[in-house]
This record gives C-alpha cells, sequence and structure tokens, in this order.
C-alpha cells in the first residue's frame, strides 16, 4: 500500500519497519494489560487482539498466543485474572517498502522482562 | 453464585448491585478507549467487550454496540479510528443477591458526555 | 454540586453513590495498570491516579497508594515494572446527595484477588 | 548503559533506536487515551507520561504536551474530558549504542490521523 505520510519521515525503509512494529508491540501490550481473562473468553481475546494490530498500517502478519497456565474454570465469581504482559507471545511482521521487520514480544526468563524484540530484518536497510 | 468476599462489605443488596455494575461500566470505557478499530474488526470487538464483561461477577447480562458512522473501510494505511467512550453504548445487568441493577452507558447529546446512568434497580433494597 | 443528569438516574440516593463509586475504581485499575513503574515515578503516578480520580463527579476523598515491594531502583535498563491491580491500595469517598459511600480498593490474601469493596454506606438510603 | 538483552537482537542500531521509539511512543498513546482530564490535572498529567517514558530503556530526552483547547474549569461534575490520541504532543529521543532516533507523535490536519513518525537519524545506520 502506498503511504500518504512518507515526506514527513526521514530515515530508511528498514529503520520504518522497525518503527512501525515497535508501535504495535507498544500498543498490544498498553492496551490490553488489564483485560479480564477466564477459560471462557480467552480465545476470542487473542483473536481481537490480532485484528486490532491487523488494522493498523503496514502489517503483514501478526499472530497472538497468550499463556493459559494462569487461567481458570470460573467456578467462583472471581476465578478470573486480568491479562498481564508475562502471559502474552506476539509474533509481527511489518512491510515498509522494500524492507520487513520480524519482530516478538515474549516473557524472558533470563530478564524476568517480558521483551520486545527484532527478530529479522530482511530487505534493503 | 454465592459470594466469597460477602464479609468484606457492608451495604445493601442494591447497594452491591449498583457498586458492581459501575465497576464493570467504569472497566469497559478504561479499558478499552483506544483500541484500533475499522470496519474489519468492530463485529469481533464488540464480541470481546462483551465476553471480558461476561467473565467478571455477578453479571446476568450485557450487550455491547460501538457506533458505526465514524468508521470506514480500509482504503489507506491510516484509514482507521481509536475507539472513543462517545463510540460505545452498552447495557449491562447485575445482580446481586435479591438485587438487579439494570444500567447503561450511553453518549448524551444534552450533556455532550458518555453517561453511564442506572435505569432500573428491582429487588428488595 | 448539582446534578444535571439527574433526571435520568431512576435509584435512590445511596445506590447512585456506590455506582459512581464503582466507576472510579473500575477506571482506575482498567486505565493505569500497566502503567512503567520504577522508584523515580511511584510517587508521582500515585498523585497523578488521584488528582484523575478528583475531577470525576461526586468524588469527596481519594488516596492512592502503590505497593513498593516490586519496584526497583533502575541499574539497569530493564529495571522497572508494570503496574498491576495487586499492587494498588485506593480509598475513595464518594457522596451523591444525602449519601456518602466509602470504598476501597486492596489486594487480599485470602481470595488472591484485588477486590473493590463497599466499607461503608452513610445517610439515607 | 549497556544492554543484557542485546543477544537477542538481529538488526543494527539506528534499526532499534526506531524500534525502541516506536514502542515508547505505542505505549504512550495506548497506556494513557482515556485518562479524565481537566484544567485542574493537565499538568500533572503531562508530567506522569514523561516520567512513565523516561523510566523505559534508552530513552534520552521526552516532553509531552497536552492540547488545553478542549479542556474546561470544573464547573459542572461532568466538566472533563478524556484524553484522546488528538490531543496529544510528544517528542522523543531514544538512543540506541552509536545511533540516535529523534521522533514525534502529533496529530496531522491533512491526514486527519495522530501521526507517530521519524524526524531524523543520527549517527551510524
Amino acid at each position: 500500500m502506498e503511504d500518504p505520510a512518507r515526506s514527513y519521515f526521514n530515515c530508511t525503509d528498514s529503520e520504518r519497519a522497525t518503527f512501525e512494529a515497535g508501535i504495535k508491540l507498544g500498543s498490544v501490550y498498553h492496551q490490553f494489560v488489564g483485560t479480564p481473562l477466564s477459560e471462557e473468553n480467552v480465545d476470542l481475546t487473542e483473536k481481537s487482539i490480532e485484528e486490532g494490530v491487523r488494522v493498523q498500517p503496514f502489517v503483514e502478519d501478526v499472530s497472538v498466543r497468550i499463556d493459559r497456565s494462569h487461567l481458570r474454570a470460573k467456578r467462583s465469581p472471581y476465578r478470573y485474572v486480568s491479562l498481564t504482559g508475562n502471559m502474552l507471545n506476539v509474533k509481527l511482521t511489518v512491510r515498509y517498502g522494500l524492507s520487513t521487520a520480524v519482530c516478538e514480544l515474549s516473557y524472558l526468563e533470563e530478564l524476568k522482562y517480558p521483551l520486545m524484540r527484532v527478530v529479522e530484518v530482511r530487505g534493503q536497510s
């Protein structure tokens, strides 16, 4: 898709691709952390987050997985949890011009941190 | 459903029902305002917000409608919008003990404000 | 303060007071959970959440405390955390007409749950 | 500051700098849009958003300005607004290794869109 905002940017295609990927990963995290979650709505929540990413510019592919190990069937009124960043795994591919950035959000045990990272940049820098 | 937290409260069933309804309406607004939205994901977003309410305590029924008049088909990379409170219509029924609170969030032209209100309380006060 | 929306409600003053309190507690939780937090900005974040509650209707008093036991001085780029509901303690007083609702959000070890509760309702029901 | 997560990335310093900048701009938008706002708390909200950015990795400088033209003194209980993306102006400088990315979020009348953009990349690509 052509970019009507191109003239507002001053960077290479690959820098733009990683910039756009960063925006999407930051937005997933800060928009959806806190969402009420149980076994009943986890599938739908994953799909809804994916679609919320897909409507944003230059997204080629995205998949969202929520770690179900913290979820519980709703046997008490309080048996649900809030989505946290540590439960999120997001794989995201952004293409801008000739460059493609493959990025990921996943919890890193070593850093005790939900790291957003650039897995690979393809195409002209 | 029995309430394992009942002893922590000091109010009537009807006060509790409206309290619980207020929590759910406040959470819909502040969790989901900002969500990226286009004609492609608006149906799924409505359903996902509904299910996020339904997993919370004492919810009997909920329906979420997003005003589509601001949405656009995605013909440019930037042709999507962020969900605002003014676009939201939520109808919510909460039951606690013997009381039922019917509540609503909708934009009120007269006040220029997305008002959360108690439409009706049924059952013993 | 007079309520220009009064005619849209159909409930007692005390039911309205707990409804308004529920909205505020739900909004604190779902607006601010996810906020980046370290020892450097925790004081300011507490104050900012308080002021965000205070501008809303019928709030008489509010205090917000964030549990500092999870915070760390920022010695590595990744030494900060995201605010979770379990770290929040909010005390809130809402007055509507002749009724006052004293409410609280705090983590309840017994339920493993950040409970929003009505501590006391004063004034005509 | 040294980066303990460096080995998880596979990109240049300038691609990393714009990636990190994108994350911060996405997080400001999706964390704080919806915040209740009036003339009473707008200064504090700006400062609190800035500090929430500053605790994140590799931020060299940040300034946040909220457009006050939509704000109102609180003469009625409902005289406050919710922060929208269109009211936000954020200037952000991120440094990673030898590269510095200067970025901005501002509403673009031409696109009717709150655009996040890369103003300049300095240092080795």
